[in-house]
């Protein structure tokens, strides 16, 4: 078994069940609602020292920590909670929620649809980003958080934590969209419908109406294949795989795997099939194409953050060109010209938009003492 | 019928049949062997007024002209070519042959095996870029070119340039390459193995068995999708179709098609499959992955020009992402470190790699101006 990072060690997975329904933005409702999530560290008494991460597309609320001592990984951003890191446990509390719509625990596409007795499928509803932060708000208010210290999540994450400011301005301290963008770009669109296209004509897809166990892992596999490229830097694959074969020191002449990048593709494609709902990643890319900040605002992003409050840390990675830096630094433009504090870094980073899930060198320290600063500030 | 823009008007394609065998780089025989060619403009005395042009990835012979009177379409690169064009056909001599493992006449995998009286499929021998260059140098030969007075082509067309120029220096006097790639990244490859995995995926492949007409289209046809998002920059897809909707003013909240951007690719899909073959696709991507100039060369790109004779033009475009106007100023140096002349522009264009086959200004003109200046000086 593999060191543990962790300082977190084992943690479980908390549901919380909602019998009120929620209004969509397509208008329909959705109920009743089970929000899956975590929760690290300890809220202290005057509940001001949450930090509440938004998780991206294929994560999940299982942030930090393993949930059994058998089991080997730790959560997908664990190198950044726990006693002394940058969600430091011994100060702060955090909490991640699964999304609506996803496949871990949240109520979504393979959830039971109460009416019919059998999955959602594709009588899910159409999701959205503001959707999903909805949601997370109907969690904080059971576990009475009005105020978070900090909204926190990077690339569909930051699209939350934008959303967040944007919505819920009077429960905004410390906003950080982290590899964000406030609307996807055309360039974003067409990689997640090509995705969706290789999941909706795998035979297996059915409509949405397959069996556990049964469903379009082909298609899958491909959408994450293509995923997966956009989330890496051509220098990151190139430093990782470049021209290098897999078992072998010649060229083959054939159609079998080669290339180590290939390997490495299928691999990702195999294994993300098994941890993850097809239905989902469906409607999960959907409200990532939907998501657009300006659009109720006449495309003015300085206008769409006329009534933020709080302040902003905003990070983006100089080799992500999935949402470029360019995109981070339009926000942090608009945000200024509303007289939001804003502090932005550019991180220099080799690895493309999957930066921020990594230990890139300076980024938990940015994170950890800009939070660290504010917290000496505002909870002392 | 839209207004012709050809200057060449109605061509027919030519077929040459060898019966000699080719042996290929992997040590394979391919015969027979058929290409399939176009000319256009008339072949001097001394035949040394050629231009050889070579073909991408979904191109073909077809490069000017119309095929009939009622064919709208014409040739892939038709504004290059002509009376007082690019290619000066009152002056040269152009041609242009279909690729060994292509679908466009010249002998590939849909082509019929001899031995077994059915298509290839599978049964094709992996080609490379070299091969490709071999079958056109046999060409030449039967037509009595010993060099042609220009050997030009963009993306896999550069590559078959640069092959050409390290193989054939005694052939070479001026070699074009535009936005080409010595060596095919990391990234190349992963994009071309997500759409070999999609084709190879689709049931109706076949294991490559497939009947002509029932074929893996879907599968083609999202590799289609992928290509065609890597051909173009992220700013043209922005400027073409931003997030605009198809059909609609507001969002539908369901997955029918809805973005334009969606509708594109779909249709740039489906119209690749009624005229590309799906087999041929996985040779030629194939045959990308494969080509490595240097690999002979103990990773030197200067050592693989050593012998290079003639004198070089080589075009990037700015917008480029995959192959990036880094690898053509790599040539460029490589190529000046062996004290060989070469001309060398990177010109600006938003339309990304597809920029070599639009009419990009200054483009025609740069290839004009050049090549009638070598032509003066060359053949008077």
């Amino acid at each position: 078994m593999p060191k543990l990072l962790t300082k977190i060690g084992v943690v479980e997975t908390q549901y919380e069940h909602f019998g009120r329904g929620l209004e969509l933005e397509s208008g329909a409702i959705l109920e009743p609602i089970t929000i899956a999530y975590e929760t690290y560290g300890k809220l202290n008494a005057d509940r001001s020292n949450a930090i509440v991460i938004f998780h991206a597309l294929s994560g999940d609320a299982h942030v930090a920590g393993i949930h059994s001592e058998s089991d080997a990984k730790p959560g997908w951003w664990d190198f950044m909670v726990g006693s002394g890191r940058p969600f430091n446990t011994d100060r702060f509390f955090v909490l991640c929620a699964n999304i609506i719509g996803g496949c871990k625990g949240s109520t979504g596409p393979s959830s039971i649809n109460p009416r019919k007795g059998k999955p959602y499928g594709l009588d899910f509803p159409v999701i959205t980003i503001r959707d999903m932060i909805r949601a997370h708000a109907l969690l904080l208010d059971i576990l009475g958080i009005e105020r978070p210290l900090c909204v926190v999540g990077g690339s569909m994450g930051g699209m939350q934590v934008l959303q967040w400011a944007v919505d819920y301005p009077h429960r905004t301290v410390v906003a950080m969209p982290i590899a964000a963008t406030s609307r996807l770009s055309a360039q974003g669109i067409a990689f997640n419908e090509v995705g969706r296209r290789a999941i909706m004509t795998d035979p297996k897809w059915r409509g949405g109406n397959y069996s556990p166990g049964d469903g379009p892992d082909v298609g899958l596999g491909i959408a994450r294949m293509i995923g997966h490229i956009t989330y890496l830097s051509e220098k990151a694959l190139q430093t990782k795989f470049g021209r290098r074969l897999q078992n072998s020191d010649r060229l083959g002449y054939d159609f079998r795997t080669e290339f180590q990048v290939e390997s490495y593709l299928h691999h990702q494609g195999l294994t993300f099939t098994r941890r993850f709902d097809a239905n989902s990643y469906l409607y999960i890319t959907k409200a990532m194409d939907y998501f657009d900040l300006v659009a109720e605002f006449d495309g003015s992003l300085v206008r769409a953050f006329e009534k933020v409050r709080g302040r902003f840390l905003v990070i983006s990675f100089t080799s992500d060109w999935l949402y470029p830096p360019p995109e981070s630094q339009a926000i942090v433009k608009a945000l200024q010209a509303n007289g939001i504090e804003v502090a932005y870094c550019n991180m220099d980073s080799p690895h493309g938009h999957d930066s921020f899930l990594l230990d890139v060198p300076g980024f938990p320290e940015l994170v950890g003492g800009y939070l660290s600063g504010v917290a000496d500030e505002v909870i002392g």
